[in-house]
């Protein structure tokens, strides 16, 4: 048990990123199995419902230790706990929706962040008619109160439109938010003691578009 | 000259798709750079205003043959030509948004997409009071109306629930549609002739997290 742990904390660094996005998807498909009544699972039946090969999430497990019973599969709920741990899901996570524009809106009334453990806990826009907004229990604030501490926001989904990014995201940094996901297509020029993660979907369409034309298949 | 262009298409299919997301966003880049009168580019510069290292930004434009001239740069018209040509971006994409809730409308209402040749040109939902809405010029459709031929759709976005995710799907594949962008967070079940791409903004958010409380920097 010893040992398993020292190896666990010893790769902790070393994690593929694949592994890490892939561990996301096993958890939202667990969950899934869980709810319906599963107690065990095999990594063929994880397999046939992912999408991932059954060997390759043998291999995404095995960064964190011995897992399973052999021949019968991995207990469900060990499997949850376990990927809620190295994940950080077993606990809630506050965000700021930074724009109110079309993503922005579509992000302050999505009802299903909260399952895994996300919470708006903050709205910010520049424009008067939409600051004083309710989405569930969050008013839309106006973003002229920026830079202030936001030290409990642990997450800013930077929604504006690509002309106001680079302040925006400038602005987030002076109000101790750590965590930037970058919804705007710019390339942030941020220090390292911000994590950012792009996600264009744009680029996305683009990338679609080539593989469907090039023949090759993309999952 | 010959030669060059055995190499690419010998190339075509061994393109790793990291090259391929990378070339998206050097295109934007570029687009950027030339309608702000500039006609030359250094991989340096590429690499300061992307955060692709220069070193990556060479090797990946290396795939597609001879460019640039040494000590000068890169002639941003012929860099913007090629990556257009090869991402198939010199033509008009047809888009399909199947299913009008706060993502769907969100993609609907932005007017970004057309900068990239993708014209939504069908949106469908089943709920009557969005049927008959008009967003551009596209109104809204009864998804029941589907499946029927919409060979001429490049591309579904798909932003229909978890809970309608297959179901639709088959309908995109049963009304000729090859290419589906997956907002769902459903693994599709679908054959190889249609090409999948998945988008899952909550999975962001999770990897987002693990990296900022692992430590780790992700770009």
């Amino acid at each position: 048990m010893k040992k398993e742990k020292i190896i666990m904390n010893k790769n902790k660094g070393k994690i593929p990123e694949p592994t890490i996005e892939r561990l996301a998807l096993y958890f939202r498909y667990l969950n899934e199995m869980k709810n319906k009544g599963m107690t065990i699972v095999s990594s063929e039946d994880i397999a046939s419902r992912t999408g991932v090969k059954a060997s390759q999430f043998r291999k995404d497990i095995s960064y964190f230790g011995e897992f399973g019973i052999t021949g019968l599969g991995y207990p469900i709920h060990q499997l949850l706990d376990k990927i809620a741990d190295i994940m950080h899901l077993n606990r809630r996570h506050n965000v700021a929706i930074i724009g109110l524009g079309n993503l922005g809106t579509a992000f302050a009334q999505y009802k299903g962040f909260s399952k895994w453990g996300f919470h708006i806990s903050h709205i910010f826009d520049k424009n008067p008619d939409k600051i004083g907004l309710v989405y569930g229990n969050t008013v839309v604030e106006d973003i002229k109160t920026l830079p202030r501490n936001l030290e409990t926001v642990s997450m800013a989904m930077l929604t504006v439109p690509a002309s106001a990014a680079e302040k925006t995201a400038g602005l987030m940094l002076d109000s101790q938010v750590k965590a930037i996901l970058n919804f705007t297509g710019v390339n942030l020029s941020l220090p390292e003691s911000i994590t950012v993660r792009n996600v264009d979907v744009t680029n996305e369409m683009v990338v679609l578009m080539y593989f469907k034309l090039s023949g090759g298949v993309e999952v």
